[in-house]
């Protein structure tokens, strides 16, 4: 029997642990109802133990961290949430990671998890995923780190990271699958209702510009918001360096540092986002709308969704427009 | 500000509460993002309240059940899981369900937490929808209700039913569109990075024969063990009443009085399964996979899964079968 040992702490997201929890819960109980042994145990510690907030408000129940100096877990699970960064300057926190990381075969993170998995320097030349909105703080404070932020999730060796909140069903699906194999796998997902594989990166999930409030406001913010403003600009690399009064190589490089991206790739990502929502809103041609946000041309743009959401601008238009056909039924009715 | 309160029990699923639960704090967290007011107040109560169990082991923090008697929730959410069988035998429980609905401008449930609503009389006459493991269960106990297992969720008036388990997201995405509109509904999808709308009925996610275990063991599982190991035997209605030794009208009746649907749907409903194992397989002829699973030609097995399904046979061969791409990356590596 594996032990999973999930970590948590004030402020964990809610679905970070409960998402994967049961998961493993399910798992149990479909290898039971086929006439198997459990193959899990299911441990969740936090903090000082007790009744533990989460940012949802909803309180969970969690054995004390300090557990972690006596368990041998066959997986750790590291949650996300607001609460990472206090846990990631808690050098307690850290310490009990690093020795529970130590002793177990397996350690996962889910969503801005990372980061704590990070901190804890056990992502060092790895490649790892976490939450979209936390992608340019990552690479700001972990450039040792090769994340692939338009993964689901990533295994690297022993340590497995998973993308936003959700995205840690995927991974312990992974994980079941891994230990168990498909079959069962597959039966969890089906009892959960849950893609067993999701099509597309979490780009594809990703919010419009403006950019996410938790990225750094730094003194490239004017510049990205008059760029947002007008995608169709010219801006080039050099177009936009004359703009900030800089040389071409001072402004590439203090970009980089502020926003966590390349001017180059960020512009590409800003269009994009102009793209999706002109999608989004019912834009009849994909003509005008690679005009619009700047692509210049179709074929282009389509480049770009492809390499980067995975979809095409078409596909994305059918899933995500609001021309799309609703599966949920909504009637008209009386009161109760 | 709007009060979600969710009433749960001794053996609710985890998802149920927390998924739904998670999506209103997003919502929250975000209307605040943009300088607004918090559209939700929050709340769980279940049986005395303090920690209450769920069927993961996991525990949640509540508010006693009792609170029902006084509060005035906009929306009443009752989550599913193994307890509603209990719960729904307890008449306490009941009366509180009723008074809070009662109350209550909607009502909402998750998963199997339908059969409660049922059980409380809540559902007579309206359109509603449960986990797919419960719909034989569902018809038999609540034939005035108009079950359509088909659905991810269902509003029927004030009375809003969702599939299963994490279909409780996707019914809560639907309430925070409904009351707050499409852009803060779809930043939170973003945010928990799952689809706004999913492709495909829960039908899609369903389990493969046999049967789930929670479907009544009764006088026909021998006919349908035999017709489930040889479906491309002669499964007419005739044919089956025959070997059932029965007339034609009597067969039919107790068949979908013991099975929930009747034989012809239910015969379908079985070559589906065996269809999308072998597809699931990675068979490679879609012709072959038809006579094997006794449609017999691929149209007729094509019609069958665009009703039943919303995707053709390729569409799910291409998700669901091995050769599929995996969106994950998994690479070797050292042990930490």
């Amino acid at each position: 029997m594996r032990e999973i040992l999930f970590l948590s702490f004030p402020g964990a997201q809610l679905l970070d642990v409960t998402g994967p929890f049961q998961v493993f819960a399910t798992a149990n109980d479909l290898a039971r109802l086929g006439g198997r042994a459990a193959p899990y145990r299911l441990r969740h510690a936090a903090g000082a133990g007790g009744a533990v907030e989460t940012t949802s408000g909803m309180q969970l129940l969690a054995e004390p961290a300090a557990v972690l100096r006596e368990a041998r877990p066959h997986t750790l699970v590291v949650a996300g949430g607001d609460g990472v960064n206090a846990a990631g300057r808690d050098a307690d926190f850290l310490d009990l990671l690093k020795t529970g990381a130590r002793r177990a075969e397996r350690v996962a993170s889910v969503c801005s998890g990372a980061l704590l998995l990070a901190a804890a320097g056990l992502l060092e030349g790895r490649r790892a995923t976490t939450h979209w909105c936390r992608t340019a703080e990552f690479r700001r404070r972990f450039p040792a780190v090769r994340l692939e932020p338009d993964q689901i999730w990533v295994q690297d060796g022993p340590v497995w990271t998973s993308a936003g909140i959700t995205a840690g069903i995927d991974l312990a699906l992974a994980l079941v699958e891994a230990d168990e194999g498909q079959a069962l796998a597959r039966a969890v997902a089906r009892q959960l209702v849950v893609f067993l594989r999701r099509p597309g990166g979490q780009s594809q999930f990703s919010p419009l510009v403006p950019e996410p409030v938790t990225a750094p406001e730094g003194g490239f913010l004017q510049l990205r918001i008059q760029a947002t403003a007008d995608p169709a600009a010219d801006l080039t690399v050099p177009a936009l360096a004359e703009r900030a009064g800089m040389s071409l190589r001072a402004f590439s490089r203090a970009f980089l540092a502020e926003v966590g991206e390349t001017p180059a790739r960020w512009v590409e990502g800003m269009r994009l986002d102009a793209a999706r929502r002109a999608l989004e809103a019912g834009a009849a041609s994909i003509k005008s709308v690679a005009v619009r946000s700047g692509f210049g041309d179709d074929e282009r743009m389509r480049r770009a969704f492809l390499r980067r959401l995975g979809v095409t601008p078409e596909a994305y238009r059918s899933r995500f427009g609001n021309g799309h056909e609703n599966r949920g039924m909504a009637a008209g009715g009386t009161r109760l």
